[in-house]
């Protein structure tokens, strides 16, 4: 009784007449014993950071396929969040560069910096429309994973969208459950 | 010892001082062996399509919440993704369609069509507005699944927003989990 | 052969060259049998009723919070739905009443209530635009949990926001998954 197991879920090693041991995120190979898959949906978690040079849209598309790969699910969901509230995440068309500058000047006239209607001003003109921006956008995403792959659309591309005018760090958490 | 069981999680079959296997999705019943069904979280995924004649909303709030009951998670969440950046999701008062009109007013006077604003006009006038519409309303919903029932409140329906004037199929994934 | 455990996950009883019973959300202790914990991914629910005084916003973070303390979930996600289309959630900074103030009066100008375009209006004046509102921003949000905790940003509150004029109970479902 051998089995190879290569675990993106939850093992269970069990001893034949003996005890039963829960092992999760094994990785590795077990002889002389019998071994169970538990295909079950686990929590795979990670933090990134995104550099953004001012306001504007960042891909963010390729690091977080890169890592749905790595986290070895097949069947299940991506889930993207950021920790912030003066930037945000969409999903939109990732081929032309004229729709990232199209959704820049349509917001900037949406939600006018400086706008007299704001008094949340202590941090300049764009710190209140940044918030709005968001709120209108979105903190979180989920996505499909099938067949190993992120599902996005063809067209469709992961965007951190940075509101301030100035440069920051921004963090986001990934969290990939399946099986 | 015989246990019926109908599998919407997953099972492991237990041999009586034998080997132990785990068994997933099984459906059936089995006798003269001991039974453990373990009420994990599991994910059922599962495409649609959807048949837009051209710009307007599409109640598809009956197919999903068909498909959860036939999941039979009795606890859990359904997901539902688009994968289009010209056609979006909304969830929206499912009893007057006097509010279909009024939202689809209302979005036209936001983001008009043809606005000179916009340069990526390649597809039509139509073109930008979509993405537009689709960045300010989701791509992505995520409702909770109770006592087997899609847990939506009593006037919500599920709405699949076409942007586009012309008729498309669109294709969404549904990820139903839970036990 | 002993162990004290709290369940927060999923739960296996074996008795030793017995029978072998799963045992889901079991809290206590057991002793003279082996124990398996299985650190699977399980769902936990709860339903909440928020008062809304009328129009505004409402910050529900510190009942969300609490409850995720209370699942033991360490490393999951946290997904919060509204079952209203007149009432809504989002994402927005925590520490500044400035902020509700300009929200709330950017919306009030994005859509004016009493607006001669809707038709739908048997309710009032505040009607449609409550539901235009609600589309605009969130019915869910998910969130990850992580170490324990919601794992918000510094500056991020979770919000109810109420759309009508007149006061309502309003109830949300939360989910919170996870190991």
């Amino acid at each position: 009784m051998f089995q190879h197991m290569r675990a993106s879920a939850l093992w269970v090693l069990a001893r034949h007449g003996d005890a039963y041991r829960a092992r999760g995120w094994v990785q590795g190979e077990w002889s002389g014993r019998k071994l169970i898959k538990e295909q079950v949906s686990a929590m795979q978690q990670k933090e990134f950071t995104v550099t953004c040079r001012g306001r504007g849209l960042v891909d963010i598309t390729n690091r977080i396929r890169d890592w749905v790969a790595e986290t070895q699910v097949k069947t299940g969901l991506c889930h993207v969040f950021i920790h912030h509230t003066s930037a945000s995440l969409i999903l939109s068309e990732n081929a032309d560069p004229d729709v990232c500058a199209d959704l820049e000047r349509f917001m900037a006239r949406l939600v006018p910096d400086g706008d007299p209607l704001f008094e949340h001003v202590a941090e300049g003109e764009d710190d209140m429309p940044a918030h709005i921006r968001s709120v209108l956008t979105r903190s979180d995403l989920t996505i499909p994973v099938t067949g190993g792959q992120l599902a996005l659309g063809t067209w469709q591309g992961i965007w951190l969208w940075e509101h301030r005018y100035q440069a920051h760090q921004r963090r986001i958490t990934v969290t990939v459950q399946g099986s």
